[in-house]
């Protein structure tokens, strides 16, 4: 029996209720056998500076960039503003991409998930995401989709993912990913 | 004899010596008669977060609302990092379009230039830039396009813009510019 | 009292019972006061093909740069085919950009929607296409958007549109075409 | 030691003299070891209409799922028209997309290329086709990438590639290809 895969994972949002936090929180309670999940936070990575940069990445960048050279995996978990991904979560990925040769998003595996209270379900965020990773190198999981339209409707007061078919969608993409990332181990 | 219209020009990059700063510095020398252009910094705008917008916008984005409201247009100057739009300069538009109903950035011409040092000249940048303007429904100048490639080689050492060829396509942006600014005025 | 505009109705898709033929059928009778909407059939217009081209376009393509010449302005009616704007409905597009400098869909305002039996509502499909349209320098109107979701289920089998806030959506949508197309006039 | 890879070679133009039927046939001369690569023409695959498609796939069709099913992976040689992916390339996807669960897209490992006269060397073409492969599950090789710019300096009267720097690129290239696919082999 081999080691479980380590899938790290990021949600582009700052907002304390934001419906994609509660998202991966979803996602991290059903990690299926072989694989575990567990949250980065973006609070502490400042907007990208090519000077701050050069000078030594500040502490939220360099865990960041720890976490993710760490794992086996990234899970991206976006929001979608402006028919795009947010700015937030692009950041950091700005960063990870960094430096060009030896970036730690670079050859690695990663998924996209995302959750919006819109018709959309993040499908534009997410295939602006996706465009990143061409250049990044990092090989992205193209099928299944999990797109949560209407997200406010499927989470209860307390954040906790209560819609059904969106939890058994969730599991077989979990699923999914982990093979996914052991494909690449 | 009519007024000059107002642009306000944003580079999407928080770096001193940035190329799409020396740009934008190069096209405010160059704003042509009947235009004024003038710079916003990025630096004072955090990254977005819906729990302080809601306590109330932070100076630097309620100086950069006020500013995209003043403006007849607007013209971003885009680096592209990673395929794509940098993360800080969807955070400005990100912030630009709230509130929903009464974003600054809505019914408000805009433009679209950029310089990156590879071959491409900012142009999938671009292209994910204006899928926003699509949202915050601002009109976006479709043609001329200004992609400034190999734009290391296209500047001095003090950041001014020296290939003629350049100056004379940026030019006839700005004309452009304030033409489609006019229109909608 | 002015003239009312012109608008010529393309729906990217060859189906007899195509949901965006019907969707165009439907915005059809619904044309709003000053306006006048007629479709125009990609039956006969062929493959993209340089050679033919520079041997004198087709009866097809000769028809479809006359009737987008002869409008005020254009609405595609756009499926979305694997994640983005179908073939048939980009090559009637590629044809129209011809030739370059003298293309019919120069200067002229267009609109986009699109029908879908997904979720997403043809959303990846229209944002493909309007990229076209800055190469084109056409003008495309940002919002609103009509993003007919599970549109199988907002028609009847007669092909009529029954979902009457998709109705009231659509007659909304020309009214603002109409104006869009009128401030290029 | 294992057979070779047979990689499907298609070029996104129907014209003789195109820039990109010449860098497929420059790639055919240089597939390096461990990997076969030959050429499908588009010249007989019609434009998608799902009302023929439901009558049975025409031959061109037939032929051209039959060799994507029967190769081990794919090699797309994409122009950009109008900033996307040109109709002919993309009808071809979408004919190769169907049946919806059993594509012969469907699990196949892909790459893209292209060559433009412009600068952007199909930059946006290619991402454009991108977004196709992440409905149809097919894998794409993120990096490296060919941008061929300035095609028409880059090839001889008689269609050969006689620039050294891109044939260097592309041998790179190919390898790269020849390894992804193996991966999923």
């Amino acid at each position: 029996m081999s080691d479980p895969v380590h899938v790290l994972g990021i949600a582009g949002s700052l907002r304390k209720g934001s419906l994609n936090r509660a998202l991966l929180r979803a996602a991290i309670k059903r990690a299926p056998a072989g694989m575990t999940l567990s949250a980065f936070d973006l609070d502490e990575v400042p907007l990208y500076n090519g000077d701050v940069e050069a000078a030594g990445d500040p502490p939220g960048v360099a865990a960041l960039k720890q976490a993710i050279a760490a794992a086996d995996g990234v899970l991206f978990v976006t929001p979608e503003y402006n028919h795009g991904v947010p700015g937030v979560m692009k950041n950091a990925v700005d960063w990870a991409s960094r430096p060009a040769r030896a970036a730690p998003l670079g050859g690695k595996p990663v998924g996209i998930i995302g959750a919006s209270p819109g018709q959309v379900g993040t499908a534009r965020g997410q295939s602006q995401l996706r465009q990143a990773f061409e250049f990044t190198n990092s090989f992205c999981l193209p099928q299944p989709e999990i797109l949560v339209f209407r997200a406010h409707e499927k989470f209860d007061a307390a954040g906790e993912l209560t819609d059904e078919k969106t939890v058994e969608y969730l599991v077989k993409y979990l699923e999914a990913l982990r093979d996914w990332v052991l494909r690449f181990k």
